[in-house]
């Protein structure tokens, strides 16, 4: 039985995980930085080890010394929550050899999926679907045509060296497609000093949809559905829900059945995630897995009635699964909004001190924050000031509870992205549930 | 359609109400004293009218300036609320003669029920089972040993004209009885001028549990199970819970058809709560039926997923129930604690500004509150700040989410409660479901 737990984390998830352990009788261990000395999750935890100066590097990062926080508190577990090292393998390894368990899967699985290139390879093995495309470099146009045939038009050509966009081209078609194969090759070559080329489908009106899975370590899993995370800016998520407003329950069954697969081809064990593509016709393909628990965890937490984190300790602790895929409930919406301590306009972060902090609440709320009402944001860490999740009977009943609390949110002293997410809440698209990656840029303006 | 509504009252039930409404596009319309001029509940209403100075008496207590508001600002409809003027039939009679819906039942349904003897006569005549007792003033003490011999020892010996516990006793057997009635009757004679005596059945352990209905003005019902109110200060209900961990299925289901049996005698429509005492062997007793809203419902709203207020509003509107009684779910458990704003050890108001106010927040956690971090409580009112409400998929889980929502539940400014709420979650008759009404006495200790 795990009896203290240290969390190698800080901010609102740090808090997050301390709940779930005074829930269940776990004493637990916060580590900070400097200017996380009277941070929220160091008044939370039963204990709280000073770990170093605030840059990540020299604190958050540091195994070694978070390991031996752990050693010296007597620990022995530790929840490594999202972001920081929470997909380093490393981390899991070396915790696994000091005898302290691991709230999470083996490193080995994290170092699988933490590899692209592997992780491709082993999901083709095991026939999950990935984005179709030339496998590889194609030997030149003759080549690229056949693979292009092969896939379907539209296809996207890319540079295997390539970035920021140079030597990558949509085209429409065998003509396009010759023309641009030898103009990308060139540039290419100028500006890498690699011209190999490769042929991907090019997904229209993508939604970026993944899948929660849970596995104990005797080999059974579920999946608690998916959630829909296409809301996006500058590939960071800012809204998610659960369900997908864009999948019927064929497709759910589907996808839900996929991710057990991908997971269990690795033999996977505790929480995961399994991150697909899904294009307009519905296709879906595999992006890749999080060996972690996902920031927006809290909206599958309402519609299955599920304590995710409950789940990835009693894994850790050998427990198996007390219920099987036919038990898991998907009961209601829930949406998720996060806010950011940032500028909405210029989209760059606002560090400060927050001198009001007035939350919403209310039937269907869910406030997860890792600060208070007098917190120093600082400029060394994610700025997220808190996750709000609002909860319905349907997806109408969430979305009008979200819109209501986001104009009852308050925080004074730094600039929010709460005018955004309001803005999204309400736009015609968000409501008809048309949520592709693109949607910020489409439909959300800032002109004013 | 209800378009515009106006709040007749205050505090967090006018703000709740108001947030439902936001999510219905029902414009709202606060009313408010004096002293609650800047109060939550006028900051979040689209409009709000001072009604007068601070005693109820002269603000929340006067139907005609209430109506008049209504009127002036052209609402539509009127939520009483509970408290105040909530069960004054003249309330909803004024409201229907204006013309303004009254979201609530008829005033005749309220005026029936509102007269303990008349609503004791109804549920009599519908066959809802009553106290067992004498029905009226026994003749002598023959008379008494008949009617105990019938009803069964221990019973209620009680002075019609009595208050005070003057002229009341239990006793266990006829010796006994005949004794106590000669001794009783003298002392009613003496202080009431009145030796007029009768006989109840004396309820072993008794419990508070009231069941929540639904009518629609179609004759369409639904219970929505029950809650269990027994922990009580005062006869103040302090905790209540849902569902109630003493009933099994099959009581649950007797006490809510019997519900939907006492409702239905009278015509009914819209929600309303029917209370029954339990004794420890299961037998259920009509006490009284509660023509408004519940403060305690939220607890209903967590296990079956329905907001209630939503539907005070439908059925209001002339709408339809949407589900019948097999729809409705039971799902998890849900708790509720009231935070007053009182000493706990004197148990007196404690009135003053807030100058700090945090709520607990996260997964399963909900706040209902009138304030905020800078309201002043005044002597006016009720000195509840607010209600917490804790869920769980068990009451296992809703128990300890609880217990640590009070630990972070900071009120600075004023004394609370909230001391005594920790000390009711902690205890070990509470965690093991023994709560009858006599639940703090015997197992809450104020000797610290």
């Amino acid at each position: 039985m795990i009896r203290k737990l240290l969390i190698a984390n800080r901010g609102e998830i740090a808090c997050r995980i301390i709940r779930t352990c005074r829930k269940m009788g776990i004493s637990t261990v916060a580590v900070y930085s400097d200017a996380d000395k009277d941070a929220l999750h160091v008044q939370l935890a039963d204990e709280a080890v000073r770990i170093g100066p605030p840059p990540v590097a020299q604190s958050y990062l540091q195994i070694d010394v978070i390991i031996d926080a752990a050693k010296s508190t007597g620990a022995d577990a530790l929840h490594p929550g999202y972001g920081l090292q929470s997909e380093n393998p490393e981390l899991a390894r070396r915790s696994e050899e000091a005898g302290i368990r691991f709230v999470g899967p083996s490193s080995v699985a994290i170092a699988q999926m933490g590899s692209k290139v592997a992780a491709r390879q082993m999901m083709k093995q095991a026939g999950v679907p990935l984005v179709p495309g030339s496998d590889g470099a194609v030997a030149g146009d003759e080549q690229a045509l056949a693979e292009a045939e092969r896939i379907g038009y539209p296809v996207m050509l890319k540079a295997s060296a390539g970035g920021g966009g140079i030597g990558m081209q949509v085209v429409e078609n065998a003509d396009a497609l010759k023309k641009a194969f030898a103009s990308n090759q060139t540039r290419a070559k100028a500006y890498f000093g690699n011209g190999e080329m490769f042929i991907e489908k090019q997904i229209m009106r993508p939604r970026h949809i993944e899948v929660q899975v849970l596995f104990d370590e005797h080999g059974n899993g579920v999946y608690l559905w998916e959630r829909e995370c296409s809301v996006q800016r500058r590939h960071q998520k800012v809204v998610e829900e659960a369900p997908s407003p864009f999948l019927d329950s064929t497709l759910r069954r589907q996808m839900g059945e996929t991710a057990l697969l991908a997971a269990r081809s690795i033999g996977y064990a505790n929480a995961g995630t399994v991150e697909f593509i899904v294009d307009e016709d519905r296709n879906f393909y595999f992006l890749e897995m999080n060996t972690r628990l996902q920031v927006e965890h809290p909206v599958t937490e309402f519609i299955t009635g599920l304590d995710i984190v409950e789940w990835q300790l009693r894994i850790a602790d050998g427990d198996r699964l007390a219920f099987t895929q036919e038990d898991i409930q998907l009961r209601g919406h829930a949406i998720e909004c996060r806010v950011y301590a940032e500028d909405p306009v210029r989209m760059l972060p606002s560090p400060g001190t927050i001198t009001e902090l007035v939350l919403p609440e209310g039937e269907g709320i869910r406030n997860d924050v890792g600060v208070t009402n007098s917190t120093v944001v600082t400029p060394f860490y994610d700025p997220m000031v808190g996750k709000l999740i609002a909860y319905g009977a349907d997806r109408h009943e969430a979305i009008s509870r979200m819109a209501d609390a986001l104009l009852q949110y308050r925080v004074e002293g730094i600039k929010t992205n709460l005018p955004l997410l309001a803005k999204i809440i309400a736009a015609d698209a968000f409501r008809s549930g048309d949520t592709t990656t693109d949607f910020i840029s489409q439909h959300i303006s800032w002109k004013e």
